[in-house]
């Protein structure tokens, strides 16, 4: 193991000039995300050490590298990004970057990987221009995926109750266990739903004013039949950006359009709000040693922004 | 898919700040060249995004990623290198690139895998500064290859009746075939010629003024005796840096040297040249968001600087 | 091979800009250690061009990628790090990065891996704030590993009677043999030393002032008992970071602390120095092109700094 220490103590006559600002970009891909590297660069960082195809074994040893480099007033400049396309190696990294930490000796850190806190806060954020989250009945299609639960947790965290929907039953009923766990959020508005086809999609729509799609490319999640049907629905919002629709119908670049009835929003629609999230993120990354961003802190920080 | 926008509109009241430049490195070696990060950050370039082991598999996501995050005025500020030593990976690399943009939103985009585009650049400036390009008759050994493919179409392009030599008489017409096929070049002023052995070169060089040798490192490609047989050589460049020479005589070092009554080049000797017009074209990418620099768009560059 | 020349001649006539200054990172590990990159950037580094899984056949080419972008007079702003968690690979690469070189073609070099050279030079410098080292007798435990070997060559390269301690009495002897062909080392102040008991340790002990413990992590080096039967020792030094200690009952963080009538320094104790020679080094490689900075002259650097 290396040595380290805090190196630069009082006594040091040299007047204190601000170090340069680094992100460690930890990635678990083969390449590390382009996207991430071209928003913490716009978002002031200096230096950029970027590491792709990184396990959580591979994860002490460089977080170490960035704590004990610089003394405690300096660790604020030292700030840690976990991404990649595969958002539970994302979630693994990210873990493994908390039990890294020695109590006060740390760095802050943010999860987004494949942009599932900042979309998923998008598209709340999004949603609550229309309507009152807190008072929201909501229906989430592919609620059990990785974007899905993120969008669940932020709006049942924020008072709506939440349809997690899955076409099988028992998974969107492990999600909810799941994120009933979260202290931010209260198992009682979070129900599990079937939505294995089109009898069962009109069934978990009765009451709702809000769904929100987040399933895999490459799926209609809801048919425009159904969103016909649906008597109560006020806002849609798909988070597809690939086609064909996730709800069929809305634009990739909707944003609070109007269609049939509804107000509509695309991936690329709430890709704005995301992008302003994504860089007010990094600030504040780089402002103390002790954040730690993970879905509900970064709705939060959407929040001031809107 | 990553979700995205171009984040910032006019209603932002924050005064424009140029952004910083970053160039993506897209390379195909297992570490990426050291060369070209050095000459791009010499060139300008604030961030660099170096990726080695790029395949065109891994392209797609890596240019939509700087695409995908910066407005349309600021995509001029990022721009892509494709590069690595093996110059097909390259093409491909390039082709992929190329095929990811969707309109107007792009990045400029510089191929230069081994060096291929710059070095025929340099080596057609050299031979332009001691024949009329646009008269010559020449001989370009190792004409199939990367680098001399490159030199005998910029040669075509600009004028010259080009021979192109290879030890195997089919690939030099395959070459032929291939080149005529691009916009930029005149199939009628390409040859194919055999070059196997010193009868055949003897043929080959009759009438040739100038010969560019570009054949791989370790081939002797042009011996001494064969070179002085050659009654109208008036110019030699060997493109070949590593022992020994692949035009007998001619030292690496040599820049329009005289040399048995020819004038000769050496591989170093062009490769101030060559540096130069490296250079220039980083700094051209980095311009606006559109440039597709190919052999004939450097050689341009090239020009200019002359 | 790519083609390349020292650009810009006198007969240039823009204002000579300094060029950023650009560390080129050879790593042999899967990921490069984020450690070496913060110190490099704290210490003005402005590029770093970071490389992982480096070995001695992925050298050369990016040496030359560094020796030949830049001209004479700027090449003091291009320079190399080796490092990596294994010395035997850094060691090699660090080789290989010498053997690159064309005479004053040359990049300042640095080889660190595993931080065996700042923390042996650390060590040192510790020790000398208690013993006289050009008339100490000193034990060296791990004696043989690549820490334990550069603490005990320059030991002895002061002045130091050192006595190069290994569980296998024939690998000592295998160390003092190889040291003693260095030129900084006088064979006559080596002796192998087993240390595989209780009592070869006393033995081994007998007559020594100072004693340094740079043994692998989780071996217990010296008992606390064997630490109090030794009458003539002043000074111990325990290089192991992670529990349990190296020498029974030094803290790791012990910096000069009394313990039982000892002076003790423990890993983090002497990782402040370690760090500020790090860093003065790496600001030493960017000032002159022909640095070559392995252990004796990091420890000068060190003595620079005190």
């Amino acid at each position: 193991m290396r040595l380290f220490s805090q190196c630069q103590g009082p006594h040091n006559p040299v007047p204190r000039v601000s170090k340069p600002k680094i992100l460690l970009q930890l990635d678990g891909d083969s390449h590390a995300s382009s996207f991430d590297a071209v928003v913490a660069i716009d978002a002031g960082v200096d230096h950029l050490l970027s590491h792709a195809t990184v396990r959580p074994e591979n994860v002490l040893g460089l977080v170490h590298g960035c704590m004990f480099t610089r003394g405690p007033d300096d660790l604020r400049h030292t700030a840690i990004f976990v991404g990649g396309s595969d958002v539970e190696v994302a979630e693994a990294n990210f873990q493994e970057v908390c039990k890294s930490f020695f109590g006060p000796i740390r760095c802050s850190v943010m999860l987004d990987g494949n942009g599932c806190n900042t979309t998923a806060a998008a598209a709340v954020l999004a949603a609550g221009k229309h309507v009152d989250i807190t008072a929201v009945t909501a229906l989430v299609l592919g609620g059990t995926g990785p974007v899905g639960q993120r969008v669940a947790r932020l709006l049942a965290g924020n008072g709506a109750q939440v349809r997690i929907g899955s076409r099988r039953l028992e998974r969107a009923e492990a999600t909810c266990s799941e994120l009933g766990k979260l202290t931010a959020v209260n198992r009682e508005q979070l129900t599990p739903i079937a939505t294995h086809d089109g009898i069962a999609l009109d069934t978990a729509l009765v009451g709702v004013q809000l769904v929100v799609s987040a399933g895999a490319a490459g799926a209609v999640m809801l048919p425009a039949t159904n969103r016909a049907a649906a008597a109560d629905l006020q806002v849609a919002i798909d988070l597809n950006a690939v086609p064909p629709a996730g709800i069929e119908g809305v634009e990739v670049t909707a944003k609070a359009k109007s269609m049939d009835g509804l107000i509509v929003h695309g991936a690329i629609g709430v890709g704005g709000t995301k992008m302003k999230i994504h860089k007010a993120a990094i600030r504040q990354l780089l402002q103390t040693n002790d954040a730690v961003l993970d879905a509900e802190e970064i709705l939060a920080i959407g929040k001031r922004l809107n």
